[in-house]
């Protein structure tokens, strides 16, 4: 009963419509004395890349114990099955399509469950809307103190995404485009280790084709409106423009190549 | 003093500009327990229809005594009137232009009132944004346990929107889209108990001229990108593209022609 | 102890990438009653005018002894400063930008520290994201009762932006758009001390080249869709068009004039 009752909430839902409320009031009225924090409702429709990438930069950084609740989930009413689990210390709930697949590459897998005791649902749930009708009173009862293992079996096995890493060559490491952000920001899946065993002052940054140069600090270590690289707040090679627009500026999108090559 | 202090906000102010978070401000100012949601700030503007349609498909969901707040009040200043209501045993405080009518429609009102005692306001209103200035304050009396019924006499009569019905024949029901969600899925105002007296393998939607086909039950069941109409959480005819765009693909607009007919 | 746990949140990071929930959770983990409110997360990039105008018109609604963070950073990284205030009996944590400016402008700056004292990060920042790495960490150290004197020494001077101020004249008074809403209301830099010293009905606006008209009380005084003046809810001569949309309406940006003469 002293548990946490901390509960963050990612949907790709948007705010525009009354879905995320709906979720949030099934919560509270389950469970007063949730507190609930928006991840992110404006993960692409359906896009479960996406939401795994979101979540495992921004989820670990919540106390332990938190539970974040995951809806992204574009086959909801079928056979596809919703798992709990405890992962890094926190609790996750989500749908088995993949979507937690970042999360498990960083952090320890602790335990995870099928859930299929729904005897504590409040009434029987729709076939479309499983964020209001099953997983929002799932979380209220994991807040309310139930224990995961009693929410059913645990599976054989569970969804992960083909999660493509960068190829590692005699002179060059090659990339892609994972992420672009707000401030189109290009995220690379080249991570700072896989870069470590090169001075940084003799690396050179690619993008979508062109010449990007060494690997800075800071932003603002470029001129104003000028490419700059760098390993970002995710330990992840970036590409990005001084205040400006990299992607647009570069015509950069998900999955184009970013290479490393050095002196 | 032991009741709720949860209170909901609704308004077509969007989230880039200060509105909402002075409002947010002045509510903690004046009730420092409360504990605020955000319902929904996308209403396009002016657009009191749709935040009423909004509103009844959320605020339900919430716990019994929580507030809700509507600021979608495209006559602030004038002499129209801002009510406060007990409906379905929550709180609602509102402008007087029928966003409250889906929920009246749904919900017993259970009391009424016009808000006219305005001596604990913090200071004169300004004409513009009373949103802050007196639905914020009066807000926050209502969470320190204030009697609705001291807020001002019972109103002879409040506004209702003309909310369309479909039209019901020997052999069709002919409705119309009412909604567009972050999806583009289409929501048609013909209700599951329409037509819960036919077989539904029997049935056929039709929207914006085109057929859909048969009723299905979730979105899963139509091959990728294919239309189908199934009835959706909120318990209406919904026509939706899996992991598609259907309002889009379809060429459909709100007031659009939903047309089910039977074999 | 008995300290306002109050935090709001102002970034220019929208809210579709894992920056704003990665600041939450790293609140929350290192002052569990942080009771986290959203400021605004849609300021224009690198727009720290705009942040600053937005801060002064929503922060100073909030209770006595709420923290305001303010991450519209764009030289994060570089050895631009961090501070922290005391003003008007809130505190503010933000970058040394100018982003301050208007709410000092409004509010008696009571103190002020440079942020060098950062033994209790709990792990060396990264280059990028001082959001997460310095600002959450130093909030949740001021939340949990560490006076901001401690954060370091008092600084000689600190940043403010030019604040464009009207040309008051013998005949006219010209200002400028200084801001524009999601209802596309044109907010100009005049305020109402500056024009009251005339008969209101003896004013008239000019906006963008264009005639207003007198200025008015509300939104709905003017016929639907047709242009109007009044003095908005921050103090401000504003042009707006009642349910339109002035901004589009007129061609009206950023820097135009706004003039008032009288008869």
């Amino acid at each position: 009963m002293a548990k946490n009752t901390l509960v963050t909430l990612m949907t790709d839902f948007g705010t525009s419509d009354p879905y995320v409320a709906a979720i949030k009031g099934t919560i509270l009225r389950l469970c007063p004395r949730a507190q609930i924090v928006d991840l992110c409702h404006e993960v692409p429709a359906h896009n479960v890349p996406m939401a795994a990438f979101i979540l495992a930069h921004s989820a670990p950084h919540f106390p332990a114990d938190t539970l974040h609740v995951i809806v992204v989930d574009p086959t909801v009413g079928t056979e596809r099955r919703i798992l709990a689990a405890r992962i890094g210390g926190q609790f996750y709930l989500f749908p088995d399509n993949g979507v937690i697949s970042r999360v498990v590459g960083m952090l320890p897998l602790q335990s995870l469950h099928i859930v299929r005791n729904t005897s504590f649902l409040p009434s029987p749930p729709s076939a479309t809307f499983h964020g209001r009708d099953v997983f929002a009173p799932v979380a209220a009862q994991i807040l309310n103190g139930l224990d995961i293992s009693r929410l059913g079996p645990q599976p054989d096995k569970y969804t992960l995404l083909e999660v493509a890493a960068p190829v590692i060559g005699d002179d060059a490491i090659v990339g892609q485009v994972v992420y672009i952000d707000r401030f189109d920001n290009i995220v690379s899946n080249i991570s700072a280790q896989v870069v470590s065993g090169h001075k940084v002052e003799n690396l050179r940054v690619f993008c979508a084709g062109k010449e990007i140069g060494p690997i800075v600090r800071t932003y603002a270590a470029a001129p104003r409106h000028r490419t700059l690289a760098l390993i970002n707040s995710m330990g992840l090679v970036e590409v990005a423009v001084n205040q400006g627009r990299a992607a647009h500026f570069l015509g950069a999108a998900l999955g184009d190549e970013v290479r490393i090559t050095w002196k």
